[in-house]
């Protein structure tokens, strides 16, 4: 057996996939064998070991998979007893009731060409060797093929989760189950649920109906819907764990229940982003009283042992301008909003852990007044993080997992939970930070759009916190992340799918070719901009099928050209390479011109000639300055500073988008004025 | 207000498409106006006149459906009260209680720049305008808009379907849902659901529960997912009408039921396609008992007023064979096997009458016997239909309208109920035609490949049967078609999404360039060549996932490039026509350079190696054909005749797909060898 070594360190990029496993997240250990495993119609899995209703589900929904990844028929494939299986999966015990943190979900693959074995020491280790299965069954010259190998694998954090929000934007359950399923192929075992916050109370209560009668505008889960998510979560060993955010970001709870608010109310549903004034009465019985009910009632909804409360960003007005409040306390030794914000936490968590629950809560819940079971999700840093696990506390590393936004893969796959202040951490307190979650906040995603802004991307998240601190190579990640993406489409998820349907609304014509490649090389712009360049505030009624809800978080066009100019720049002078810069710089130049009678006719392609005309502008300098590379010429320095300047133009923002590309024909341009 | 009569001649093909309305079926009468309506957020409807929950429920489709068109939000657009609304709706009357054949569908909109008025007699004729709304929305230079237009329009024929085969391949479901929504798209209003056949019975029954349990895989709906689709179709004003095969394409009722078929048994599944021996026991009683029972649980839970017998190909082999039946047609003085079919079919037909429904089947029914209320369905050509009409029986045509053979758009459309023999009845007997359906045989469809089967050709014959019969214009139809199509796509329809997919399984990496070069150019083999041209017997186990799968039933590269290549060999020498001839072909020849390092690698894609050869090929001898032409010179006959030999060969199926693009270059060698 030779190493993959070479595949994982990113050296063999040309090599063609199906040669190697693209597997991720990347296993603990790998080794390929010769000859290899013939996966058709007629495959069949045996089950030994220990069996349990949940296990036959995982087969039952892994040979599904493995169907529609291979267009293969129900008749296709089957559950056998007996040792002449394809696949032979033991394992020696089953599942808790309620999947716990710290589940055994570790396993070992055997390929070879006689058959497969998957062994793991409980079912939610055989969940998750099945998908490794799945990645590595490939075309082959013969058939669907796995080459022989032979993979021992483990997590190394034991909470690798995905938040979603469904409170800005709804998310039906079929647009939740399909993440699921997307969590599950990248071995993700939490998902976040948040499930209220000032735009909308999404889950019904049958103690307190008017949270979702009047807090929803009818877009909530009934409790049935919620059973379901959970119950298909399980299936894919996933743990649903529900947030309900307060004492701020509760503005919807207050439309049915004012008494709960620190003002004098009335109370809408909020339309637009940001931070609110409106917060939970802290000072009053009445609140602990109804939280106590509520959680009770929502303790029994969701079985996991974590429950989520939220805490962030409480601006602490409403507190201000309530003079009970400012008297209380005064009377109870409270000098700060923050101070009073600990003594509510302090009552919710006992309350949380009277339900039996442990209590998750944003970074600003860590105050030294409450016990230290309680689990911090950090989205301020990692500093604030290995304070928590310094203190004690076990922690969650959630910033620089922001999929909303819209940060390259890469930013998300190099924010290491463990590096920073965390790197410093003894190796025990280090075992306080049990992984992180990506978070996807949804002020600017519906339906349509959420899934192109969690994958591919959420993939390098889910790598990060599984595989080993040391799998670091870039080149790799987007080589795998590449297939995944593809991968995904099996499983119904629409980050592929949606984009041609999205440029025919926005053309409203059927050739869409041009607006294809503007798209193709343009980004949206990053962290919080897009509400800051808004013309007008955007609000949860705000239709998103403009260019910048098509086009990719990340731009695969741009990164590609970005590459090859670095490569040819470096003195790479392969003709072919010169040629596929100069290929693609033509395509740039001359795509204005397709695009110009389409203006007109699109309000939705309108805001986007400007980002056009710059993308031609900026391409026909890119290729003037390989004229100058070409004839061995250096630049004149006046055209230097002009193309500069056309460039930098072109990167300021339009239409919420950036043109990505610039960079690196900025660098031709530098390079032909430096052309000795 | 000018006539729209341009577009729909096909006279404006170059007009970009957002600026005239694209209908699909054409509407009875259309007028435009000046201006437009916005349709924005702030969008509202409003119904007056009969109210009922259906309609309701239709408006309710109707605003999720444009939303999803538009990219907009649960939260905009809305139903309100009073007269400010977008779109004001006015019906007379609602439905019945079972939507019956006949029922008025007509309907009139109004679009001015102040708003849209949809009048119809009853609920059904507001939900086809509705329809029409939706395909008027347009993407424009302020929002989307409706151009100021007046529509007048009603159906030509009352019974506008859609047969889906579920027997030979189970299709889910949401696979019914996803095509129940494309047909309401496209104003048809009949659901055919052929429930049984050989290779399946697909209903819960629960009288006689071992029909779906030893008949089925346990693949079959259960009752309560059967009233589901009903509601569902009901919803989109689609009848549903049951189809159980009898007495032949029955032996899954005989696994689990031995004593209703004519022989010894046992039987088992059909695994194949084609005609069986297995049939029912015609001379027994308890034949009829069973039946009686059996259709008396159907006729509840189907409330249609039809009831389809099938009734199609009894080889009669096995009543051949049973020396009780041979006895009881000598005492019965039935002189052959059509005589024994028809007296089964009367003993049926007055089963079917008891349950209060009207009996439907294939051609094979027909006999002067059977009551003149029974309907007959032509799968074998107008002249049967015709043949019916005059003997007072209704008929529907679907004779041509068979989507599993692959033909063309242009050749189901084409397909005129009222032509051959029909054309010649009194207008009296044509009444008799109630319209016809198109059919989706399932042997070579998986839930992955039905929609592509269907879509988009299923239109052109849905506006055969809804628009007037002087509604031919081929080029506007394609024109319109490629319109719809992507309409589709917001309904969830996979016709288009799946084909990326396919092809990445299809070749195993991530670069599909050059196989969807080659797959566009290609089409599926035609009638029943695909079984009669397979190496092995197919059977429902057999994997579709081939390229044959993934390509199109008809190729709109190809049928573009015949366009081209006939505009230019009439003498239009516009040198962007020849540039762009000489462009595709150009792309065709290089482009098995391209596919040549994965042949190697794909099992799936290997077999279409001779195909990439011969598109290579043919494709030079295209350009050279065009340096004659541009020469001026007339190429020798020598060259022309081994290029023709070429083509030729290249016409041969191959891998059970047709290299479609050959015969216009076939034109081209032809054109440059008589070129003076």
């Amino acid at each position: 057996m030779r190493s993959l070594l070479l595949l994982l360190l990113g050296l063999l990029p040309t090599l063609a996939l199906a040669q190697l496993p693209a597997l991720m997240p990347v296993p603990s250990s790998i080794k390929t064998g010769t000859g290899q495993l013939k996966v058709d119609a007629s495959f069949t899995v045996a089950i030994t070991g220990h069996r349990e209703p949940r296990m036959e589900r995982s087969v039952q929904i892994f040979l599904n998979d493995l169907r529609r990844q291979a267009g293969m028929l129900p008749l296709d494939m089957s559950i056998v007893d007996g040792p002449s299986a394809t696949l032979t999966i033991h394992s020696v015990t089953g599942t808790k009731d309620v999947q716990e943190l710290g589940e055994d979900e570790s396993y070992q693959l055997e390929i070879t060409s006689n058959g497969a074995k998957l062994d793991a020491p409980a079912t939610l280790g055989v969940m998750r060797g099945l998908q490794t299965f799945l990645q590595l069954v490939q075309t082959g010259s013969n058939g669907f093929i796995i080459p022989a190998v032979s993979i021992q694998d483990a997590p190394r954090f034991p909470w690798r989760g995905l938040m979603i929000d469904v409170s800005r934007h709804f998310m039906p359950v079929e647009v939740l189950k399909r993440n699921l399923d997307g969590m599950a192929a990248v071995k993700m075992n939490v998902f976040h649920w948040h499930l209220s916050d000032n735009q909308g109370f999404r889950v019904e209560s049958k103690k307190f109906p008017k949270l979702h009668q009047l807090g929803s505008d009818g877009l909530f889960y009934t409790q049935d819907e919620i059973r379901d998510v959970i119950a298909y979560a399980r299936e894919r060993g996933i743990r649903v764990v529900p947030e309900f955010d307060m004492p701020g970001h509760a503005t919807s709870w207050f439309v049915g229940y004012p008494e709960l608010a620190s003002g004098p109310g009335p109370y809408q549903i909020e339309r637009h982003w940001g931070v609110f004034d409106p917060a939970m009465d802290p000072t009053r019985d009445s609140t602990y009283k109804f939280l106590d009910e509520f959680i009770g009632e929502m303790a029994k909804l969701f079985p996991d042992q974590f429950f989520h409360i939220g805490g962030d960003e409480v601006n602490g007005k409403e507190w201000d301008a309530n003079p009970k409040i400012q008297e209380f306390k005064r009377a109870h030794g409270l000098s700060s909003n923050e101070d009073l914000q600990a003594y509510f936490n302090k009552h919710v968590q006992s309350i949380v852990a009277k339900h039996k629950k442990i209590m998750l809560g944003w970074d600003e819940i860590l105050r030294p007044e409450l016990p230290n079971d309680i689990v911090i999700q950090s989205w301020r840093g990692p500093e604030s993080l290995a304070q928590a696990a310094r203190q004690g506390y076990r922690g969650l590393l959630s910033h620089g997992y922001y999929l909303d936004l819209m940060w390259s893969a890469e930013r998300h796959y190099r924010n290491e939970p463990l590096s920073g202040d965390a790197a410093n951490l003894t190796p025990e307190q280090q075992k306080h930070i049990l992984g992180g979650e990506a978070c996807m906040w949804a002020e600017f995603i519906a339906p349509e759009t959420i899934d192109s802004r969690v994958w591919p991307r959420n993939a390098a998240v889910a790598e990060r916190l599984w595989s080993a601190q040391t799998v670091t190579d870039i080149p790799s990640m987007y080589q795998r992340m590449a297939f995944i993406s593809h991968r995904l489409d099996w499983l119904g998820l629409t980050h592929n799918s949606s984009y041609t349907p999205m440029l025919h609304r926005i053309t409203g014509t059927e050739d869409i070719a041009a607006v294809r490649v503007l798209t193709d090389a343009v980004e949206p712009v990053k962290g919080y901009e897009r509400e800051q360049l808004a013309i007008e505030p955007p609000t949860s009624a705000t239709p998103l099928n403009r260019v910048v809800d098509a086009a990719r978080p990340e731009s695969e066009t741009s990164r590609r050209f970005s590459l090859m100019v670095d490569d040819f720049l470096r003195g790479n002078r392969n003709p072919e390479l010169e040629a596929e810069i100069r290929r693609q710089l033509g395509i740039w130049h001359i795509n204005d011109a397709a695009l110009q009678p389409l203006f007109g006719m699109s309000f939705l392609l309108q805001e986007v000639q400007p980002l056009s005309q710059n993308l031609s502008a900026v391409s026909a300098a890119g290729l003037a300055a390989l004229e100058y590379i070409d004839h061995a010429q250096s630049a004149p320095a006046d055209w230097m500073n002009q193309q500069l300047g056309l460039v930098a133009q072109a990167q300021k923002p339009q239409a919420q988008l950036l043109l990505v590309v610039a960079p690196a024909i900025e660098k031709l341009i530098r390079a032909a004025a430096s052309h000795n």
